[in-house]
């Protein structure tokens, strides 16, 4: 039997980190495949340190950040690519969506991780998530065999957002990501460019871990990272 | 290790059947223990066959549901009792919390299952909840130690209404019923006061099976049945 | 065949007035009944004039408040009485629910017309709401014959409330009440302890007739009154 | 006086049938007239069937779809044509909303029926809601004469999706269609790319039905469809 | 000090005279500035009066609405220009977005209102909302240093809609407008051809007070205007 | 004239502390009276830590949290009392609403800040919501002069929950507490029985800081608490 797939598409090539690292960790260690897309480099919108070098070009910034993104990527277990669609503002449409499309029917992910459909925050975040749900809904098949080339439905969820309740997000799972919780630091330590949401993203999962602590009376959880699913999963049994 | 409890709190005592009878029916195959509790018997709004009955009493119909109630939860391997408080309406209040409050105290499930919080057509289910919600969050242990006796927290699902849109409710999670549907049909088929709720939730069952078919691209998914979640679950990956 | 019958239910003794005049009087120039019951008079939170006269009782408030609405009812064609429930606050419970439940299993209307669930501007609209809808539920029949004396199921609307956004009120039917607009004011005027509230009631007619011309087009509408419906409604065609 | 005309918009060419083939029949019978627009065939999303055919091509599967629809259609009392835009997906844009405009602009119907805004489960869905709704606008003359051709406004309803809920689908108006269920039936069966739909839908009018008759007591409705308002209706009395 | 300044975008050139001109009138005489930017002149939509000039061709209507706005802008102390975009449709996109986002740039507000995101009466109040919204996102620097130039993040509002609970407005803040009443009165009176909304906006601007009124108990506020912001504001006590 | 007054009201007699302390040292460092009152001293549902001493008695449970709150709401320049109904579940209802309404019309605060209306986690915040909304509607003067003492409306706001989206809250305001963050910590240092709290608040200050910052551009914030309004506030300009 084949590696359950897992993608998370992120607007820029940090998102993943911040936002899915840690469930990307615990799906690789148990065996399962890991794939990250970022749309853009976020060369623009996301690299204020980078262009702080003299000399500084929109070329070395993506370099920089493709090896960074990379890097995090590895220690969690997952590989990295980025679209490169461009920044501030990331332009969806359809080019972007049958691209998605088609990878999305090559490599037949089981679930896929995306940002929410609102952000007042980012001009970036929505577009990812329509270019991702629109490419996601392409691709779906049918129970009857429809008249084109398509993968097997996938579960689909959004991950968290920097401000979570001005974006709509309602979480409707925790993850535990205690056991590869550093992991997940490794691969924030890996983004040099934003070196300041490590902190914030370090207490962000202690947080979401003192909730699902609450929610579980589990003792035993440190951090988690807080999804939301935008379609019901099934199951065989609560 | 002791068996995983589920807890479903009707108001009358047919609630459960329609809306729950497979999830239980999964959960006791699967080595589980399921009790069922309703708060009152429906003998006044729910039993309109049996008020047909020449020289019918109370006492009567209310026997009747019981012995219905018990065929259809020994059908699907669970437990049935009634708090006995009257319907239509349904009384909550303090005493109605204390009791089941104790009960979740010493029974200590794992999750509780219950109607949605709103329902414009009917006086009782909105009560239920209430109750419902109540004796759970006056149980939950805190993280720390809580100045009183305390049950572990459960995961808190509602079952699906009669008019789900109108109630507000929204599917977070679909269970395959598939294999157990047959014990879910001997259930109903004891609920001989409600007849005519036989064939309408055999097709809601296949209906929330075409949907959970169209989730996952699953073909061998036959019936199923919905849930919301009103806290999120802590799972160990997605 | 009999006439229909519409009840409308207000906390107070003029709510009905400025909500709900123009679709009483369509009502009953139709041929319909109309029959206002108002859950209190208003004498504390809503008779400020009133009080103050020198030396003024709350028996003497009361007796105006009730000529003031019963004259105003009768503009339109409706009977008027109140439960004299008290105001400020209006205490809702079982016995108002079981009284108002008596009332409509007797006289059986066919719509039933309140205010609607939340108002951050009134503590007693809420309870109005809750009596009204618990009683509603309590008489309503269902398809199969009830252990206990049932009244048909009713239409159930909200009235328009004085700030409609911040009480979730979207109207979903706007009722034409050009023709009758005279009528509306004549009741209007009949209020002589809130007189403040008659030009900003006209005026908010013609804006809501302004909307209603906006929806069809028809530019003979004048003024309009909005409702909400709570249930939707059964139709022979569109 | 001329017929009353209802304009009836679906992404792909069997929409109107399963979602309001019996609105439809109800409103030719009682002498209005009905028009049906695909905006595409639902060439390649939908018609899975027709694709097993060995050495099939889109223009037979459009030409099938189409005879298809037009005898649905025809069932029903109205007529069909097809936009032919495309799916899977249904480009919408500037000349799709100009061209419908420009048909409402010509036949000037009074009640427009499409697909809600929202489908997690359709990529077209919402892209016809949008094209309809920027076509409706377009058209609508203002209270004042505006610089430009217009229609009059018209009533804008949306019909019932597949998964109601996840749609953000609420019922506000049953529509009773059990005297043309049979008609109905007859344009469900024409739809022979998509039999397996049959059965659903004749179970969901038939759901519908039972609400339609819990909501009013008359046990004389066997069959029902469901639909949202858009924006308000304008009634002389509720 | 510098002033500080407003940002008001309109889809068409009369929007901020009914929304918006009596919190204008108040930041200019407070010693701001502000600025109006309509996108289009309304010229189709919204100028039904210029179009019944015999001869009458859009350059004139441009020019009229052109005066107009002018005027009335001067009326409460802003400057006036459009973009000339067209209207019904008004067509966003990136070009659009660019040059918006160019003059934030440049002018740097400190506030910035618009219409709300929905409009199910008018087609182009949303795209003005998508188009001021991403222009906003496009220029806010973010804490750090971005690669390309910014302004600083601004607050974002959206004014009243002429049917607000239909547009999903709900209020958060009022503005006292009283003192400048005359002064919006003014500009009102300079939109010749919509002359039929200024009695409609005089008492909505009352409507408005009157609840200002009941929310603070201050018998001084004759009018108000109702604001809805879309990201918190920051301030140093409540 | 008279400082401007604030009545912050919990349920529990620590809960001003994590989730207002900062506003409240904000308010009476500029000149402002705070007083905070809980509606019980939480001593069976969060003074876990006490319990575990030997020999433990509710009156000294209750004895040590009112020490505490006392100390902490000194720390912060506010007044402390507790209307002891007790806890777990905390018992609204006439009595205390009554309460606490005589104590609004005697102090006439200017602004309440108190819990969200909703809380799956927790019995007695939403009951506390409530007992302040009823008390503060029950003192609100209208325009008129009302038939019974009453106080001057007050702005009302609620704080922040801990598990912020699953409480519906969304902040609508964020008050920068940077300068008196040290007081703050001071305050929650003060409440020993549950030091767990006290990094998690504190992270929590410094993430709604870094919000703060981001909607601003203002990167002297540090710290900052999130409020959202339940009714809309009145304002001179924007």
């Amino acid at each position: 039997m084949s590696a359950k797939r897992l993608l998370v598409v992120g607007a820029h090539s940090a998102d993943f980190v911040w936002r899915a690292a840690g469930v990307i960790a615990k799906h690789t260690r148990a065996g399962g495949e890991a794939r990250v897309i970022s749309l853009s480099y976020g060369e623009r919108g996301e690299s204020g340190e980078l262009w702080k070098v003299p000399g500084q070009t929109i070329e070395n910034v993506k370099k920089a950040r493709h090896a960074e993104a990379s890097e995090a990527a590895a220690a969690v277990g997952a590989s990295f690519e980025s679209l490169d669609l461009g920044d501030y503002p990331l332009i969806g449409g359809r080019e972007a969506i049958d691209t998605l499309a088609e990878i999305i029917r090559d490599w037949q992910p089981h679930i896929v991780l995306t940002h929410p459909d609102k952000d007042p925050f980012n001009p970036d975040h929505p577009v990812a998530h329509e270019v991702v749900s629109q490419a996601r809904l392409l691709t779906s098949g049918a129970v009857v065999e429809a008249g084109f080339r398509t993968a097997p439905p996938t579960e689909f969820l959004v991950f968290e957002p920097h401000q979570p309740e001005l974006c709509g997000f309602v979480p409707s799972v925790f993850v535990d990501i205690t056991e590869v919780f550093e992991a997940k630091k490794e691969a924030m330590a890996a983004m040099r460019a934003q070196v300041y949401l490590q902190q914030y993203y370090t207490e962000r999962a202690e947080h979401r871990g003192n909730h699902a602590r609450k929610v579980t009376g589990d003792k035993e959880i440190r951090q988690a990272e807080a999804f939301q699913r935008i379609v019901p999963n099934v199951v065989g049994a609560l």
